[in-house]
């Protein structure tokens, strides 16, 4: 009896580790390193995609975090512990895949002001999804507004045109209310970002 | 007059630096890391991509190395140094991207045998692959035979073909010579493989 109320006891925190592992408890841990920036989308974001690999609607991953590896220690034969390494600028988006045939193609980031710093996306990711719809792959933006609880998709070609159009540091909310889509929070997939690709991309048939 | 002498003097040490820059030396420094595993082909691939970006034709990049990390030491407000991080079995293959609209996935290897063995390629990256077919990508292989100066580029399919049919560890270089399809090696690019991709999947036409 005495070992079951133990058991009991253990439970919840099995529970905590079991929803942190299905949330993607190890790229949250990596994150509360970086300072607790975009935990929260970035879960939310590899719950959906594992959700879409698993119903096989697409495959979508978030791209590795790129470091520069200096030094690297081997204290087995089979065992490589990197002991020195540096946070590269992003060269490309983070999170890229197939869907429907497709290149799918983008950067998350969230925010906890009325608007979108663009200091938050590096020119070389802007450059990056010029070139990916150029070369006919689809390519978009998902933002976050943490005040408002609200998740947006902007196109690459809206985000292009604002950038080239008004000389701002930052896109305003109204901004995504107007050209952008919501994306609903539902509990699976967490983020259905791929409705409203189907919207856009492919005349809201769905697969 | 002397100044011009001791120029030319760096000039040659100024041209291996450029010519390393040129081939991909940041990927090569890792490489040499790793214990020089994989590291001409990689540096190879690595500049027909950048080749093939700067010619607008595909956008094209290998993915970071994936790591888990530990422990980051904060020297200064803006500096992140990662003091401790470990390698990560990959759950995808390393390199993927867009081209022609078509989403591309691919891994690369180099073999010093007559044979490329299977557990040079992790389940994960296989079931990856097919995933990545049946979503309607272009999965392949490119394999090096470094002892005959050979690259392969063998087709998703065929792979899958050989892995179900044949109940072996490894697949032969007769296998690769008739399935696979050799890329020709060039000045630039390197490795001109969206050229058997023109063949295999565009019905020869070039863009």
């Amino acid at each position: 009896m005495f070992g079951f109320a133990k058991r009991d006891t253990y439970s919840i925190i099995e529970m905590v580790i079991a929803m942190h592992y299905v949330r993607g408890f190890k790229e949250g841990k990596k994150s509360i390193l970086y300072g607790n920036r975009g935990m929260c989308l970035e879960n939310d974001l590899n719950d959906t995609n594992t959700f879409y690999r698993l119903q096989n609607r697409a495959v979508i991953y978030k791209k590795p975090t790129p470091i520069t590896i200096s030094k690297v220690d081997y204290p087995s034969r089979i065992e490589a512990v990197i002991k020195e390494a540096y946070f590269k600028t992003p060269s490309t988006t983070d999170y890229n895949g197939v869907y429907r045939g497709k290149y799918i193609d983008f950067e998350a980031k969230e925010t906890k002001l009325d608007y979108f710093p663009l200091a938050n996306i590096h020119v070389h990711q802007i450059e990056h999804l010029k070139l990916i719809m150029k070369h006919g792959g689809i390519g978009f933006l998902i933002i976050r507004f943490i005040k408002y609880n609200k998740t947006f998709l902007l196109e690459g070609k809206d985000f292009l045109e604002f950038l080239e159009t008004m000389k701002r540091k930052s896109i305003p909310l109204s901004y995504f209310e107007e050209k952008g889509h919501i994306i609903k929070e539902k509990y699976q997939p967490r983020l259905d970002y791929l409705e409203s690709i189907d919207t856009l991309f492919f005349k809201g048939e769905s697969v």
